[in-house]
């Protein structure tokens, strides 16, 4: 099925029910039994592990969660130029994103009272394809408004944490 | 190198030059060529997949971006658990995170204008160990006081996106 296909069918179905448009993601994250920190995640048929790398008291097995949050950004940012670029009937051959994230440790550590999360992120985005540049651009703005990870970053999501089970 | 270890080392590090404190991740992202949502992600020496699952266009080979930033957020309360049960001095045997979030299709899709991103995220701590509930409750306070993405996701972070190259 193609993108602007998908869009479409959502068009519809989120037109007959908006309650269609209402999703929910789930994700399972637990400590490797005799690790520090290498984590397994499982997020419905899929697999993935996280580490930290041995500065930061890991044996790097994988990226860590700071690297999987800039690479979700970035990733979301690929898929949304595909959709965007279909829906405005922009060609688009190629689409990479690099994704650059600062951070002071002093945060996690509690060594002083600056933020424990990133303190700039740059994205930059490579585009090849035979359109101009001014309708990359506009692309861009859409991309940019709609992007469900960039808003992420961008802007406070509302959360809450329990503590489900204790035992003692 | 235990947990204890790496705390002391970086306290001694970023006591003697804060600018040790300084970090910066790199994450490149490429939409695989022919597909219209697969993503090869390559962060330092680890490489991975991103995808969509079928009603989203994709062919499901891995998890998608907004899954992914869950992941993120999952796997950083696991690590910042274990970092502050260590300096804290609180005994704690495993820790599983499952997180939750809920999204409205409309805003991805730009049929609404509702927020792209998450409307709200669940975050649910497991903890096992010998400790008393009192210290439990204590730590989770320092991890959501100090865990990086919790405070990616509940806060603003400065971005700037820059499209670096245009093949027309």
């Amino acid at each position: 099925m193609s993108l602007t296909d998908v869009i479409e069918g959502t068009r519809q179905a989120t037109a007959a029910d908006p309650a269609n448009a209402q999703v929910s993601f789930s994700v399972a994250n637990t400590l490797v039994p005799g690790t520090a920190t290498a984590v397994e995640v499982r997020v419905r048929d899929h697999r993935f592990a996280v580490d930290e790398p041995a500065p930061l008291g890991g044996t790097d097995t994988a990226a860590n969660p700071v690297e999987y949050a800039l690479a979700a950004l970035g990733s979301c940012q690929v898929i949304t130029y595909q959709f965007w670029a279909a829906k405005l009937g922009i060609p688009l051959e190629q689409v990479k994103v690099t994704v650059d994230g600062d951070l002071d440790l002093h945060g996690f550590f509690g060594f002083a009272d600056t933020r424990p999360g990133f303190t700039d992120v740059r994205i930059t985005v490579e585009l090849a394809g035979p359109a101009d540049a001014a309708d990359y651009e506009k692309l861009k703005q859409q991309v940019d408004e709609h992007c469900p990870v960039l808003d992420l970053f961008r802007n406070p999501t509302p959360t809450s944490t329990t503590l489900a089970q204790l035992t003692g």
